[in-house]
């Protein structure tokens, strides 16, 4: 049988974030300006605490700056907007991004709404969402970006394509609907309450499952030839209890029928804060009315 | 042949209008307030003068206050900005609607965005798109949140039902989409792109066509018994010179196969006005802290 092209998106993120480097360089040099990065930490969550290192990291090997805001478990919402309403007026700070989960005490709601839309690099606020939607100068969510992003390089064009997205969260299913409507995908919103998921999924020529459910879509799920882009991250339990990180696709039957597929781990995930880097290099060029430059990632 | 149930809008618009004019009613009683919607007209546009006559007159037969304001085919950006800056500030003021289209020296993105999102009672503010989509307490366009009483009317619940949309319009068709996805719907956004609009319409339960294309759905589009909403008005010439509406559906071979279908005239237009009243009511209840009522359409 056929073996489907394995989706390297470690490779392709790391390549974007030479393209960002340039770019990066390129801004200080013409204009004087390094974009800033701000993550906020409520919290000493341990999972949190790896994520917001990452991206303070990759931002600072990108060349930009990175500021790292930590607020104790206990603080409040006033504190937390307060915070926020610091980092929207800061001309340093292009990007701010609020790591979740938050603390009971504090409205995750509440708090994206405060972000400035313009420095909304998670692309959470409804304001993004809806100039997302319309076809506006929107900030958009990472992760859909970054699996928009690994489907162009994998397909090109994509226009006139049957795409179902699987899951219909605000910061996955949904913007990527989106997405791949103003690609000109003839696109399928399929969710729990869909009657025949599978069907669904065999009409479509790009499949993205981002429904948090382990291995649920199977091989026979798929037409042949099929690209599908598997943004699940699951963890399953192993004898040795270590544990072992699956996605929302069946990898194993999958690969027997696609035509590309992503691999979990090392295809959607690295592109997720890759994409994070952009769109803060993204902001930080609006803010300044200089234009938005085409990255491309580096060659291979 | 079976015969398709004809969805009788105007009788629905009819009886909505009925149970708004009850509402306010117990409004002014309970709370002492009465709803005003502001429709703003630039320009002499003859058939812009009549909707906006039509929206005035219908907006008082309900109990509503209705300010009409005017101005100059040659006023400026400024100068229209300027009367909606006073509108947003008016505590009378519930609803604004900014007639379109405008002359050509007004940017209409600019205008939408100057309104009030709480008075946006189109529905158009990208925050309210973006507030439908993630779920939050949106105002929704018209047109397609009429589609939508039609079809909840007809159907009841609409969970899993397979549901297309022909057409991406921001005023119709994406809203429409994420209306249709909200009521759990597995929902298929099809348009100009789309390699063969008629197999998608095969799959589909709910069928809303929103083209702007004369008769462009045939009845051997349609699966039997599907259920047909017709969002196009669309004027044909006739050999007397006065011209025929039609729909983007073709009727004569829809309703042999459709299950239910809306006519042209007389489906969905009417519903557009009667929902930008339940919008202006609803827009004046959260205004004031009031619980949103729920709308019923009178009994027939």
């Amino acid at each position: 049988m056929a073996t489907a092209t394995i989706i390297d998106g470690k490779s392709f993120a790391a390549r974007l974030r030479t393209g960002i480097t340039a770019q990066i360089t390129q801004l200080k040099a013409d204009h004087g300006i390094t974009p800033g990065l701000a993550v906020v930490l409520v919290g000493e969550d341990p999972a949190s605490q790896i994520y917001v290192r990452n991206k303070g990291r990759q931002a600072r090997e990108t060349g930009m700056n990175s500021f790292e805001q930590r607020l104790p478990v206990t603080a409040s919402q006033t504190e937390l907007l307060a915070c926020i309403a610091g980092l929207n007026q800061d001309p340093a700070v292009n990007g701010i991004l609020v790591q979740l989960p938050l603390p009971k005490q504090i409205n995750p709601e509440a708090v994206i709404e405060a972000i400035a839309v313009s420095k909304d690099v998670d692309g959470f606020h409804p304001l993004n969402a809806g100039l997302l939607a319309v076809g506006g100068a929107a900030m958009v969510p990472c992760t859909p970006l970054g699996c928009l992003m690994l489907l162009k390089d994998q397909l090109g064009d994509l226009a006139g394509k049957r795409a179902v997205v699987l899951g219909r969260s605000n910061i996955v299913g949904k913007p990527m609907a989106a997405l791949l409507l103003r690609e000109h995908c003839t696109v399928t919103m399929a969710h729990s309450r869909t009657r025949d998921l599978a069907a669904e999924c065999r009409r479509a020529e790009i499949v993205v499952a981002a429904v948090g459910r382990p291995e649920m879509v199977k091989g026979d799920w798929l037409q042949p030839g099929a690209t599908v882009i598997d943004v699940g991250i699951n963890r399953l339990p192993t004898p040795d209890g270590k544990g072992r990180l699956v996605g929302d696709v069946e990898f194993a039957s999958a690969v027997e029928v696609a035509g590309a597929i992503t691999p979990v781990p090392g295809g959607v995930g690295p592109m997720t804060i890759a994409c994070l880097l952009l769109n803060t290099l993204t902001a930080a060029c609006r803010q300044h009315g200089i234009p938005v430059p085409e990255i491309k990632p580096a060659a291979e």
